[in-house]
């Protein structure tokens, strides 16, 4: 295999770093003249839940990071139950690299920590990616309680990330193809997988939800202090973090554009791979203090 | 002059052409292997209203056709007060020309007639860009009268297109900065210019947007049957027609990508006519039938 073969999340080696008491998993591949680009996970996931079709093309202008939170797959530690709390894991993992400034691709629970990366050491971040996340302060944040996930989630003939498909994607033929084809995608690295989240990971997780959701003083308020370009990015089907939150968070940050995806829902990214990872390289390669690419 | 140059809405003739009883000014410049891109224009907008910065570009991969509906500048006939009669002589135009097919750029008011446009003949459009504008049943469109707009409309101050840097742009700095770039730019053509619009002309177009208020039926339902790939496009505090009918519209389109700007308002894709173009250009040059590019 080639050194260029081998920039994909499907190869690359799992890492490990010491930083405080914590000890991190990450993957770092890709080359390129790009900023790294720090890769924030969702609710739950692991490394390899980042899709192939996502990362790799990202990797071949940059090194993409992706980075695993304390009590997630092989990291170490106790999962935060505060955005904040998973912010300064993250901020540690930063130091621990060596990394003073990067990119960043936020997916949903990960898009909440970038915010407050962003809030709490503008500096780490030179343009941000937001997908299918929400502000502090937004609305119906991952109520897996509600019927239209909760008849996915407590489905006993769906098995292993079947039920992603159900609730990352929209219902219809169209979008549950592309489910299909993301769920053969994240199968396609056969060795040195993370352990997939248990309980544990879940509960807090959740609890940082409701926290996120909770409001002091102004609403929306801390989007103002985030002058990071910004993309925000979401699926007009979202039923996981709808796409209400991609409205409040563009027209709330003052430096940010957004785009919209039809005929899908939390996973817009993975359904429209090609589009997306054309915008964002895009985003990412320019150089104005602006938004706009 | 190279031919070259000649490609530019700042030289190219206003031309005439005969249909039923009207006679339609129009202006036709540029080249590429794109289909001929239909350019439908804003509330009182002439030719002279298009944005060189705008046009120019888009000509470099295609024909540009500027198109006056009846009574606006020296097309003959009555302002209509509905959008389908507005759409029905946009229809006459292109019967005229002999396209069969083109792609469609329609601003605001435009963007109205656009959609009725792909009601009525939906083999007319192959892809479709609204910029700042409303589906039927929209809300707050062009309400003159509410103060954030009557200011302005009525500043004794303001003279000539002084009031549309007011009312297209954000009341920021950068953003008059970009309106007073604008108007600079309306003012390239030396010769050969339209009549301005008079209270005519205004007083039937705004009929036009109260009856494109009103629904029968289910809100939105006509959308669904608009499956032309569409780009959505506005600024976040457009003022003329808010943001939230461009999410209605990208929501409610089975097929449709949604991009906003920040610190913009109605003309945001003058203010950003780099992004725009790019981006405009993109979506155009696909031949997917899906939106996403």
């Amino acid at each position: 295999m080639s050194i260029q073969e081998a920039a994909s999340i499907i190869t690359a080696p799992t890492q490990f770093i010491e930083a405080g008491s914590e000890r991190y998993a990450y993957r770092r591949f890709g080359s390129g003249s790009g900023l790294p680009l720090l890769c924030l996970q969702h609710f739950t996931g692991t490394l390899d839940n980042w899709d192939p079709a996502v990362t790799d093309p990202l990797a071949e202008g940059r090194e993409v990071i992706l980075f695993e939170n304390a009590g997630v797959g092989r990291s170490s530690g106790a999962t935060p139950e505060t955005m904040a709390g998973m912010a300064a894991h993250a901020l540690a993992f930063l130091d621990a690299l060596g990394l003073k400034i990067c990119d960043v691709l936020g997916f949903s629970l990960g898009g909440m920590v970038a915010q407050q990366m962003a809030l709490e050491r503008p500096s780490i971040f030179r343009r941000m990616i937001l997908v299918g996340t929400a502000p502090r302060g937004g609305e119906d944040i991952m109520h897996l309680e509600k019927p239209s996930l909760a008849k996915h989630l407590g489905d006993p003939t769906l098995k292993g990330y079947q039920v992603l498909q159900k609730i990352f994607f929209a219902p219809t033929e169209s979008s549950q193809a592309a489910g299909a084809a993301f769920i053969e995608r994240l199968m396609l690295r056969a060795n040195d997988r993370e352990p997939i989240s248990g309980p544990a990971v879940a509960q807090s997780q959740m609890a940082a939800f409701r926290e996120w959701e909770q409001v002091s003083g102004e609403r929306f308020s801390d989007l103002k202090k985030i002058r990071h370009p910004t993309l925000v990015v979401n699926g007009v089907y979202d039923e996981m973090v709808p796409v209400s939150n991609s409205y409040w968070l563009s027209a709330h940050l003052p430096n940010a554009v957004l785009l919209t995806y039809p005929d899908s829902g939390h996973g817009s990214l993975f359904q429209f791979h090609e589009s997306f990872t054309r915008q964002a390289a895009a985003f990412l390669a320019s150089k104005s203090e602006f938004a706009p690419y």
